[in-house]
């Protein structure tokens, strides 16, 4: 059980939600009752790899953070800590983060917030391969053809077979992000998401696949789908709205 | 108005669509009363520049399209062709409706029958860009970070900007197509979309903004998330359920 006692959680509500069509931050829209944030957390805390659950969040949204059920109820027997404040960039977001882990945290979990439904075998999967490896990210194969654009035209169609989209959480040794975020700050590269901060640094990172549930909220049409899954899992006994 | 006199469409309804959890196959799985060949036809039926549409399905199938209202009423005034029977993999069924064109036609534009919602002016907008440049394909930006995979692990994070999804229609002149398609039977190469067998003879693809509305249909989530595509299309008056 020693093991399973150092691996801590970033939750990042960055996201302003435009595409969500409404004024509320993403991170705080409604599926089935509850706000996305409370259904992320919820979901790392039913890992039970994962000792706390950092939330990393714009300032302006302490107040309504507070008001949250799970914020209030002291919920999580403690597992869940105070909020800290993000910054400009996702990267900014993410080295506050990581200034708010324990001293002898071995892994440091990284999640979006607009990923509502994660499932908690999915979380220690990522996590028992990024103590194998390092480093680890879930994700799932691609059904679309990817094309490469450049100028309005196709430069190159990547094999099929070697695309998969990256979902969260993404897992890491915290010193390696640590290296990888200030290496990015320094040169003033933005990342497409966390892990490429370690790629650029030669870092590999390890791919196990998640299931397509593991859907980000991005459009109003991503909520339907989301109350759908929900219901069907409560339906079934597996964990339903929080 | 002679310009738009020699655009055939292909209709491609090749998938067994075991991902959606029945027996039927995919393009008669039924969205909003009526299958989704249905709806794929009428769909590029509503793009006047399309003379003529041939469904390209399974020889067991087609049966099962004679009896559907589009096929029995003799709909849309004589464009649409008696069905031809594909072929095993998605480049011999390309051969057969290549076969089945017109011999003036100047593009064909090629779809899947699995995407019911695309929207005419989407249709005339590619077919516009193919005439241009001689083949156009729509496609959206990708919103996940795609990753590409080796062994387990990230081998490059292409640029999330020069990312983008294929859909269909894809438009090529037909000797263009024809051309690209016996190269790679003849060299035993399976392309992941049609442009790919294009580009693989060195012809430039043009890239035409989409919408994410014309998704295509994979999983049974996908039929939900179309429904209420229709439906609030109907209630805005443009364009419901056939």
């Amino acid at each position: 059980m020693l093991r399973c006692m150092s691996v801590e959680a970033l939750v990042l509500a960055a996201g302003r939600g435009t595409r969500m069509g409404g004024d509320l931050p993403k991170a705080f829209v409604e599926l089935a009752g509850a706000p996305l944030i409370e259904h992320a957390v919820l979901a790392l805390a039913a890992a039970p790899s994962v000792r706390r659950i950092v939330p990393v969040i714009p300032r302006e949204d302490f107040e309504r953070f507070a008001s949250l059920d799970l914020a209030r109820r002291g919920a999580l027997g403690g597992r869940l800590a105070a909020p800290v404040a993000g910054g400009a960039e996702r990267q900014d977001s993410m080295r506050c983060g990581l200034a708010a882990l324990g001293g002898d945290v071995e892994l440091v979990a990284v999640h979006d917030a607009a990923r509502p439904l994660v499932r908690a075998d999915a979380v220690e999967r990522v996590i028992a391969a990024a103590r194998s490896h390092g480093a680890a990210i879930l994700a799932t194969p691609v059904t679309d053809t990817i094309k490469r654009v450049r100028g309005g035209a196709v430069v190159e169609t990547p094999l099929r077979s070697e695309c998969w989209a990256a979902q969260t959480p993404q897992v890491f040794a915290p010193d390696v992000l640590r290296e990888g975020v200030e290496k990015a700050v320094a040169n003033g590269r933005v990342a497409s998401d966390d892990a490429q901060l370690v790629e650029w640094i030669g870092v590999r990172v390890s791919v196990v696949e998640g299931s397509p549930d593991n859907l980000k909220i991005t459009h109003p049409a991503d909520l339907i789908v989301a109350e759908r899954q929900l219901a069907a899992r409560a339906a079934r006994g597996t964990g339903g709205p929080p």
